[in-house]
């Protein structure tokens, strides 16, 4: 029997979440790491070295500097490359083939390869494991979720404190703007021990594109999503969560879709456990879609309605396995982390978008974000 | 004769800066990007189209779903790979032979030569022009050094009005630690219009590694070294500054370290300009550390003195090319933005780290960074 080959990585743990995850240390500049007969093993050198022994889940440390010594005494050529350190372990260590991860360097697959290793790439997730969320990922995701409702807290201090003139919203004589928001928002989560990127505060059409984080004023009676996904400092693990606001009253229409999408989360949470069908979660919120007439389709400007999915997996990374939506026939995995985040976007009405996070269990789920549902802001 | 292979990404503008430098465009999942003769093109899909024709600088854009249509109708079998749309492209512009960057995922390098693509990987940078930067991005680079300096005005406020007891810095009636600086001059940054990631603020012992952010409390008359690198978030440019403070009265060795570091500065400086050997830079401050007779040498603990380089090249990446420092014997190019950071690190006496970004001409330099140099706070 051939013996199982071992997992290389080589990058940083911003690029590479699934290195993180692995060795459970956070680390800005690419090193390289093995899962070799069960054992995990990094190189790292002498800058990492401590911080390594002391913080890191790997079970062996080497030191970078005496590998290349070996590899080429310093003085006697060039500075010896990742490819040549890597050879030199599958020697010590005995390794026969190498896995990486689809994500590996090109270049670095080819020096490898020119030195005569016999390396695989992989096909799919090579920590298939970490779709399964532990009780301290599950605490830490709290906490992520946590640092966003900080942020959320914030975002609705200033619309309470907005003054309706006219189309605008003003905050202490000058525009309340997408920019203010965001700006306090950050600062709340940052204050809260997290970090957030990227935080989308959209108003009105702009809450249509999903991907437009909003910028300019806002205005009074326009829905106003605010999607905000920080990362805990402490773990690194993700919260990711969704809530919309109107800053007055509300119109019939804009109360009936907020209605939808919150009565669209309700369904899809009823049947969301391990063991359900991703496709029919997402089908859940979809007929509570329809039966209200609200429909998707798309239009020369861009699609209207529901058109994105349900939720995906959350961790690590904001996006990550499984996702909740419509071509997934596959079951979800009790331990799974989801998002549950339906919405609705029609230009001119505006968009409305809920999500909350959800830890799977056999038979339901455990939420892990919690924040008030209050939107209308008087 | 052949004609020149077609440059070929696929990343996101998180991982990849080089293609964020190509297309002047941030987009956090992955997309395809070509240059095919002259031409810079991109594979957006429909979240992504609106924003990268109007914000882009690519000269054409298409649209992902009639590709994905064209490689195979929805419904007929799996929704079509990056590969498969990247050999249709291939196709279709007539594209005989393709050059990836060393970072291209490995994966696809292989499912693109199984399709019977001509796949190269390239060896060094694809874009070294990347190393010039034109007034345009030097502006932006002083505008992130602007964000850098209202992080330490917000240190050294934090600083003057903390109160010494005994071996602790009291702040409000509370240790004034690492972290509350380092949350200080986040709030700064995010409210100068930037983003400060990895901030270091550490004081004593903790500042002789170069890589230790700095935790627990600071301490009166001990060197606190701070270094800012944000990004300036209208440009996705980085500034990156450092100073070293004390809070107290310093020892006159303490001042003699200091005012030895702001010499290997001022020495550095002196010979930096387009056209100037990197290591004959470095090779200056080593001179003025010698002169003063601070040595430089392994420890069984570490290294002390000055055991990294002088600089680094600065833009859209805090680290890039060039270096300044020892090994490399080339010149330095005029237009290349560096920093100039000469240290020394001694453990019982604390380290020193003072650093500035120039952007060289052929006769000297511009600094692009500006801040005060006062560093004892009362």
């Amino acid at each position: 029997m051939r013996s199982a080959p071992a997992l290389l990585f080589y990058a940083d743990t911003h690029s590479s979440r699934d290195l993180l995850y692995f060795g459970r240390f956070e680390c800005h500049d690419p090193f390289i790491a093995l899962r070799h007969e069960g054992k995990k093993i990094a190189v790292l050198n002498a800058l990492e070295f401590g911080r390594g022994l002391k913080e890191s889940g790997f079970d062996q440390i080497l030191a970078l500097e005496p590998l290349l010594a070996e590899v080429r005494p310093a003085g006697s050529g060039p500075r010896p490359t990742p490819a040549e350190i890597i050879a030199l372990l599958a020697a010590k260590l005995r390794i026969r083939r190498l896995l990486v991860p689809e994500e590996f360097p090109a270049g670095l697959l080819e020096r490898l390869r020119a030195l005569h290793l016999d390396v695989t790439v992989a096909i799919g997730p090579v920590l298939p494991e970490r779709e399964i969320k532990d009780a301290r990922e599950a605490g830490a995701i709290r906490a992520g979720n946590r640092v966003a409702a900080a942020g959320f807290a914030a975002a609705e201090a200033l619309l309470r404190r907005a003054k309706t003139s006219g189309r605008k919203l003003l905050l202490d004589g000058t525009p309340l703007t997408s920019e203010r928001v965001r700006l306090a928002i950050e600062i709340a989560c940052l204050e809260a021990g997290g970090l957030a990127l990227d935080t989308i505060v959209a108003g009105g059409d702009q809450a249509c594109d999903p991907h437009c984080r909003g910028t300019g004023p806002l205005r009074p009676g326009e829905l106003i999503i605010i999607d905000i996904f920080p990362r805990h400092a402490a773990t690194g693990y993700h919260g990711d969560m969704t809530r919309t606001y109107l800053k007055g009253r509300a119109s019939a229409e804009q109360r009936a879709l907020v209605e939808a999408v919150a009565a669209a989360q309700r369904a899809a949470r009823k049947v969301l456990r391990g063991g359900a069908i991703s496709a029919a979660v997402h089908a859940e919120c979809v007929k509570v879609f329809e039966a209200r007439g609200y429909q998707t389709k798309s239009t020369p400007k861009g699609a209207v309605g529901f058109f994105h999915g349900t939720g995906h997996g959350l961790g690590l990374a904001v996006h990550e396995a499984p996702r909740v939506s419509a071509p997934v026939k596959e079951p979800l995995k009790t331990g799974a982390v989801v998002t549950v985040e339906p919405g609705l976007y029609y230009p001119g009405l505006g968009g409305c978008r809920i999500e909350d996070v959800a830890w799977l269990t056999d038979t339901g789920h455990k939420l892990l974000s919690k924040h008030p549902y209050a939107w209308e802001i008087a």
